[in-house]
């Protein structure tokens, strides 16, 4: 058996993307979203648009969820029936960030079916959506594997197995979300200890993102900290969440993650004080908040 | 006035290459270190070797102290005899990694004198100290600044000049500590989350190396993480050391540093094991035992 029909739920700004990428290639895929209209542009590219979750699963082969949250990702399969709907034997991809323990769960229920589960978070953000090129953290059985590999193709530019067990892709992107939210903390606390001791940040900025001091992070975020009111890439409230899985993840582990908790608290302060949906460049605001400078 | 002849003071694993680099150049160089023959190698290319501090600066144009502390810098200075030995109006650059107040209080000091100062910490290990590639974070007087570049110019591939004043060197210096201390115990949190759950390691190094989780420590130390014996590149008790002159810096700016102080207590508590002189990067060892694995 090969994959042919693909239902997609979750057509946001990763979602869509993706689900563009496969309905370009050889499969046929339908998506589904809440929001009225969002399949638009997946008509464009011969994918078609269905009414409900069950719908775009009825008969399918797989279905890639790219929702926000593992409650979502619940209520898809369970509530709305997309998991009743699809072909006996298909395989259930979810790509989600979701805590580790809810994904070993919910594979167990779906596998209860007869489905086959692939825990498939990804990495690379909107550009490697757009692109195909994204880091795939993947793990799952063998036959799940088989079966998924040629979808997850399509998305990916970079698919690493991590094991085999549901759940050890959702510890991937925990552990990579960990640092990615204490290196954006990080290079906020240190501009903001420069901007505090009134160095010239130009120059400071050229130091550090040119030394052993360099993060990704550093390099993408950091210019943005320096600005007022930068453009939103990615919102205060995405490492809100995150962090709260990488730590669920933690607890889970019984793993004490004091630097993830200290970067989940600085977030966390700038969405409590109502700015959640602004870039997540600003938490450098908690620290001049810290400061007595805002 | 031109630079001609400069004393340069700690000849260890920075100092020396960086004394050869000048002493290859136009300058005419006389090392002084603490322990006898570290300037054999020095003499090979066409310095000289001193007896004393005051002797390697007895009329010189400039000195550089590449010590180990601010402590041994105001050893060298006052007690030694070094400042009175230089001649009228030289400049004294120092490249240590010190306090910034403390560097502000040793330049009204030996500006008092006469002489001019540079405060001018480093950054590129000795990969960088051998090449003449270094990073210099500057500050100081247009004048001292002038007299100085010919020199820094010599041991340095890029020179920023971060501030007119001294003890902005320093701050520099501070902030690009946080973040590599920072980066370093953030890796061993995120790689030892993934141990403590079984992931394939080398698996979950290619992603997060490779992603927006990526860092010039992550790569750097990462795989010596993973490792039980490595070599020692950087020992453990230098970052204990920087990571107090990171929150010494903040204290006297008033600034927060929760993630420098976090990371902090990692480091200091696997020097307080007994394993000060091991591989910065077994940091690790903080986190397997937080876990009960060590």
């Amino acid at each position: 058996m090969a994959v042919k029909k693909i239902g997609f739920v979750g057509l946001g700004a990763m979602g869509l993307p993706m689900a563009r990428n496969l309905a370009k290639s050889q499969f046929n895929v339908r998506g589904f979203d809440l929001r009225p209209g969002a399949a638009a542009t997946l008509i464009e590219v011969g994918g078609e648009s269905a009414d409900s979750a069950a719908a775009a699963c009825a008969g399918a082969d797989a279905v890639m969820l790219m929702v926000v949250s593992l409650p979502q990702a619940e209520s898809v399969l369970f509530d709305a029936g997309a998991l009743d709907a699809l072909a006996p034997g298909a395989v259930v991809i979810v790509s989600a960030t979701c805590p580790p323990e809810g994904v070993v769960t919910l594979a167990r229920r779906v596998e209860a079916t007869g489905r086959l589960f692939v825990d498939a978070p990804v990495s690379g953000g909107v550009v490697g959506a757009e692109s195909g090129s994204l880091t795939i953290m993947a793990s799952g059985s063998d036959a799940a594997f088989e079966l998924a590999m040629p979808v997850l193709n399509k998305v990916g530019g970079k698919i690493v197995r991590v094991g085999s067990e549901p759940g050890q892709g959702a510890t991937a992107k925990a552990v990579n979300q960990l640092m990615c939210g204490v290196h954006i903390a990080v290079a906020a606390e240190a501009l903001s200890l420069a901007e505090k001791l009134g160095l010239d940040m130009d120059a400071m900025f050229d130091i550090v993102s040119g030394s052993a001091a360099g993060s990704w992070m550093l390099s993408n975020r950091g210019p943005r900290m320096l600005q007022a009111d930068p453009p939103v890439t990615s919102a205060v409230d995405i490492f809100v969440k995150d962090l709260t899985i990488v730590l669920e993840a933690g607890h889970g582990a019984k793993t004490a993650l004091p630097l993830a908790a200290v970067a989940h608290q600085l977030f966390l302060s700038v969405s409590g004080r109502g700015l959640g949906a602004i870039d997540d460049s600003q938490v450098i605001r908690a620290y001049r908040s810290l400061q007595g400078r805002e």
